[in-house]
């Protein structure tokens, strides 16, 4: 049977999500909780694709192929909460069709960037948000993430994993700016992301809206030009994958 | 001169508000901070009252005498947050008068407890609510608050610290209760709170909703007869210090 997992994390105690030699990463976890309730079994598990050390998830989704014998989803769900770190919870489980992937059959993710802006960071988003203490201006930020969306070639905002991107035309379908006191949410939704694109992202708009950059040099960067800003990378415990969407005929 | 913090703390990575022979108590982190500051003379900090292990802050008081030489409030405030872990925050220090004390000035204090009542506990909340599962009748929830409210004697909502407590009497002005989706806040208002005496409030209030106790066990507890229900603790994890509030005149 396939199951299909929606995940939580708080990406502060595991080394990313990536199964790592030593172990550490969501995937150990999961992979060693899954193997457990099959006896032993390895159990392998495939997420939507990976997070870095320190981001957090509130709904990652992999799928996996799991015994049957076991019990239903939601015995899955249960058994594996059970046995994982209350730091890694399935908010989700269901069956899913024996087609469903859950990189392959992905059409778009959203992230969330959180910045907080007040003078003192409270102590409880500590590694939860990126604390950035310069006056922003909200109608150059927002200026600023209109110029993101829309369909671009974005490997100026990717960083370089050691092999070069061929293809980096991405569709940003939008990027959103909202407040909470001094708390900004910056959200990305788009078709699929380059790597640290997000990071990068949220770092251009902060300079932008802070004044230490000029809109102009993300249509530069946009177009692959040089004197496209600082690449700056912002802190991965900002950042939060908050959805991924399937096809509807493909989500069961 | 007389310095009067306002300190928020996450209360997981430490043991507790009172200083600790082999230290790790939020007062040794923040008494070292001082006493650096000061050129390395000692520095003692009296806070408003104890917050035990795990127990979280968002509005401590504490006072300081601090020498004069390093500089004002804001100097003090930019220096301690430097030198203090990320977990404990200076959110605001004022110069206070000589006869303002953080303990003995006090008019009362607000507590939150936080309860998670839906299925699966998320993440970022591990270590920040009670974990509730059992349904919850919201109006008995707000009869059995009803009956806590006003002055009584609160021993039987009290921990044994080792010695005898002589005067119990206290008034909780409010208890309150507020829904964000599946998350319960508990507000309590009060001159003053007894050892483990929220935590305990919070437990016996979580029973009567859930039908385990009726009400009634509220008014015998109270009324320190025996057969007040089970004399449960909620975990530690749930509680804030919110606020501590000061008469005006001796507010700075």
């Amino acid at each position: 049977m396939r199951i299909r997992l929606t995940l939580a994390y708080d990406g502060a105690p595991f080394r990313g999500w990536q199964s790592q030699s030593g172990g550490g990463a969501v995937q150990d976890f999961l992979e060693a909780a899954l193997s457990r309730c099959a006896g032993g079994v390895r159990v392998a598990v495939t997420g939507s694709g990976r997070t870095d050390a320190g981001v957090h998830a509130l709904g990652q989704v992999a799928h996996a192929d799991v015994p049957d014998a076991f019990g239903d989803a939601a015995a899955w769900q249960l058994a594996l909460n059970a046995l994982l770190p209350p730091a890694i919870r399935v908010m989700r489980c269901r069956a899913a069709r024996p087609d469903f992937h859950a990189r392959y059959s992905a059409t778009g993710k959203i992230y969330d960037y959180l910045v907080w802006t007040g003078d003192v960071l409270p102590p409880h988003l500590a590694g939860r948000c990126l604390h950035f203490r310069r006056p922003l201006d909200r109608a150059r930020l927002l200026q600023a993430a209109r110029m993101l969306e829309g369909r671009h070639d974005f490997r100026g905002f990717a960083a370089n994993r050691g092999t070069p991107v061929h293809d980096a035309v991405r569709t940003l379908r939008r990027v959103r700016a909202s407040w909470r006191g001094p708390l900004l949410r910056l959200r990305f939704e788009g078709d699929g992301f380059l790597y640290k694109m997000v990071r990068m992202l949220a770092a251009a708009l902060l300079r932008c809206a802070a004044g230490q950059d000029e809109p102009a040099v993300l249509e530069s960067r946009l177009a692959g030009r040089a004197g496209g800003g600082q690449r700056q990378v912002a802190a991965a415990g900002g950042l939060y994958l908050v959805r991924v969407n399937y096809r509807r005929a493909q989500s069961g």
